[in-house]
């Protein structure tokens, strides 16, 4: 295995809503997206929007159990101020906020949002983690 | 929102085992991992494993749900041998098969496993889809 996710598909109810959700955010869809899923390019990686049930159904699991999934996406930005402004948009485009920005024991500044499914996102500012001109990160 | 994830933080039961489940397929650990946390450097992007209850914590979050959370990760190959046998790979370090190399409907080949938490990984060849030298993709 290569040190590569290539994708990344969020199981949601409503694909049209949850692309309206993260275009809010400033993500712009993919041209090869239809009305059963979203792609959005996330330079290098695509994230993927697609209904919940026909993930399940693909992948030969189950159907999408409630609550936390187990797994949370992070989102880092430049600056402390940019954490809470980002979960603030979040709920304005109808996500929840789980914790607005505050500092985690190991530095910095985080916050963490809900989208319209559930799914987890921190937002989070690490003086530790260079971010490159592109978005990707290191450490 | 700029156009990345900047980490994907899988919730674990066992971090040194799940540590050594990825080891397994091929990833190699970041020298800033430490007892509690495990990084993996994925090309300008960061693959943590973290107990899944103190995962849960920091979100703000109740436990993890039994069953399928709803997010599929995926790790494209280039070519339709390297599905099953990734998927092979991962069933010999522990996880599990999902489904093995098959068609789906819109194409290529692939398949799912489950690392030892029961998170699902799509293992897929597809043409439509270009990976770069450095694993990035794009289409």
């Amino acid at each position: 295995m290569r040190a590569n996710v290539s994708f990344i598909t969020l199981g949601v109810t409503d694909v049209a809503a949850s692309t309206s959700f993260y275009q809010a955010l400033g993500l712009v869809t993919h041209p090869r997206s239809n009305e059963h899923i979203t792609f959005f390019d996330m330079s290098g990686q695509i994230l993927g929007l697609f209904s919940a049930a026909s993930l399940a159904e693909d992948a030969g699991l189950g159907p999408r159990s409630e609550g936390f999934g187990g797994i949370a996406l992070a989102h880092n930005v430049a600056t402390e101020e940019e954490v809470q402004k980002l979960i603030d948009l979040a709920v304005a485009a109808g996500g929840s906020q789980l914790r607005p920005a505050s500092e985690p024991p190991w530095g910095g500044l985080r916050g963490y949002f809900a989208d319209l499914d559930g799914h987890p996102w921190e937002v989070a500012c690490n003086p530790g983690i260079t971010i490159e001109q592109d978005g990707s990160v290191s450490f």
